[in-house]
């Protein structure tokens, strides 16, 4: 059997500090299920990092879903694609035939600047939140493959740009490379226009067993993974091993490759974690994301789009909807729905989102799925 | 396939606020692994309700678990069986062979009273706590069953009485009918000691298929539903519907009924709680638990013993790690290992948790699972 994705929807994106996050996954599911043409669901698996917890129960009997099994998981930022994977091996197995993967977050009255420390997390109470976790991993790709401050500014140069073409997201203007550079430093040499915004939003998808017609679209594989110890003494930096490990068993399930996905869309948290990602997913070799990007290779128009939505540098980063919000970005590519930012003749689509600190003391989460024919 | 229990493990009990949530999953999970004679597992289901995000990861990589799946879930109280329910039916389905299911919680250092309300839920806002909605329950029983604050009292007494002889338990003392009304009122009918205790604590056991020998323990069945509306016009009081729907889809799996089970743990969060949830089951008629626990029929020695552990008011209510608690004291009755709570002959038993708000404004969620021969 192959699960195939029937519908998927969003809420607005953007600091909302008004709306309940029950509102905004009204938004996402109504548009889903619309989309999809059905008025229910069998169960749902809802993704959700800092959501209290009852969100999503409280969201969903808002749109009368009640009755069903709801289980809300977490895994970082690689929440609302942990939802996506769950409810696609929940219909494999049998357990049900229509499930509903939602993400919700609401942190805009959570956090003013990074996210907090938590209390009991030593890693993070010695400074090393996610900012300075990414910065270290910018400073030793640097180190180790003469990637500039310039090479990093043009991801935001290219996801700006795409952006600015995507009604949905939160920043909606493409800025230069002086522009990026000058924008106020948070973590040497990341500046603010190179990390994504808070955000608060929702994302839904509904899956269920192929049926007649081409607005399904089907899930080739998904895989997910958890992150092995990381320290200043691994082969690469922060974050390439999840995704290259996790990436190898997508690529495995689906009997394809790299250089096979039309497009992608990728955890551009931060510029460096794309050049990165970009890099552990195999659509360059080590060392070179930084010349393809700059070559345009990568941006609509280019042999392989990455992040056609503006990414999270654009869209806004609500952490447990991200990635449903990836995966319905991809659902109108492969549609041939996405407007001004289609990706001409689309066929075969890869996402990827990782999220949490460094293995040991935070551990991280990765998924990686491939849509499409 | 037949889903077993290879091993189980809890860490202490109590108020410890000094203490880390992944020091007390490594005591769990320690003990679980051991038990189990397995030296790791293929993927993780960790369920919690307050704990940080990562907060499975880094619990888990000090036990040098990693790079495998790890899903964090939570459903309310019932956290713990949901984890345990999502690892079963992850191995039902031949995705993984050996899963660790992992309850964690601490919530000492969050909480001095009741669980305080979540900013944007407008139930929780109004006051309507948990304390507060099991004393609506409480009172509607009383107009409904002539249940008197006397016949609450004696599942205080009961489970106390059972508690005593439980080494792990974080109230081990048994108190008297009078002690108990004169504890200081919480939500009237309510009194003080028969409302479970916060607690941190962590619980776990490690899943995979039949095994030679006899310490692996059967999952016959295990069944997860959300809650429907609720509210003053409904037939039965809060929780009741919920309970007896999950239960019924367990029995049904199972092919046995309510009077098979030999042995039950269930969610006797508050004194009320347990009387609703022996009705619910079906372990007795609506409006008879009452008159059946003062005839000693559910205590140790009686037909049918509810909580020989002492329950969540002789345990404490770690949330998420209460379902995983209460599988491990089912999996000791049933190996013949519960010592001087030990109920002869036990080879069925069943688990019961259920926890949340009222349906429609906060949600709730149930999981019923059998266990044994």
């Amino acid at each position: 059997m192959t699960v195939c994705i029937w519908g998927v929807g969003t809420s607005s994106f953007g600091r909302q500090p008004d709306r309940l996050p029950a509102e905004l996954a009204w938004e996402a599911v109504n548009e889903a299920l619309e989309d999809a043409a059905v008025d229910g669901v069998d169960a749902a698996y809802v993704g959700t990092v800092f959501g209290a917890p009852g969100v999503a129960q409280r969201a969903l009997w808002g749109v009368g879903i009640t009755g069903i099994p709801i289980i809300t998981v977490e895994n970082a930022c690689a929440s609302g694609t942990t939802a996506l994977h769950e409810a696609r091996e929940a219909i494999l197995a049998g357990r049900f035939e229509r499930v509903l993967a939602l993400g919700v977050e609401h942190i805009s009255t959570l956090f003013e600047g990074p996210i907090a420390p938590e209390a009991t997390d030593p890693e993070q109470a010695s400074g090393l939140l996610l900012p300075a976790l990414y910065a270290l991993s910018a400073s030793r790709h640097m180190a180790d493959h003469g990637t500039t401050a310039s090479d990093l500014a043009q991801v935001a140069v290219k996801n700006s740009t795409h952006g600015a073409l995507n009604p949905r997201a939160q920043r909606r203007r493409a800025v230069t490379e002086e522009e990026v550079l000058a924008s106020r430093p948070i973590a040497e040499p990341l500046t603010l226009f190179q990390c994504a915004g808070l955000s608060d939003a929702a994302a839904a998808a509904v899956l269920g067993p192929a049926r007649r017609g081409e607005r399904d679209i089907p899930i080739r594989a998904s895989a997910l993974r958890s992150g092995e110890a990381w320290d200043q003494d691994s082969e690469h930096v922060w974050g390439f091993d999840i995704v290259r490990a996790t990436a190898g068993d997508a690529f495995e399930e689906a009997g394809l490759g790299p250089h096979d996905a039309d497009v992608v869309e990728l955890h551009d948290a931060f510029t460096i974690g794309e050049l990165v990602t970009i890099e552990a997913l195999g659509l360059v070799g080590e060392g070179e994301a930084a010349a393809r990007v700059r070559a345009g290779e990568l941006s609509l128009g280019g042999t392989q789009p990455v992040n056609p939505s503006g990414g999270l540098l654009s869209r806004g980063h609500p952490l447990g909807a991200t990635g449903l919000a990836q995966v319905a970005e991809l659902v109108w590519q492969l549609r041939g729905d996405a407007g001004d930012r289609q990706v001409e003749g689309a066929r075969t689509a890869l996402v990827e989102t990782m999220g949490g600190g460094a293995a040991g003391l935070d551990g991280n989460g990765c998924v990686v799925a491939i849509l499409g024919g």
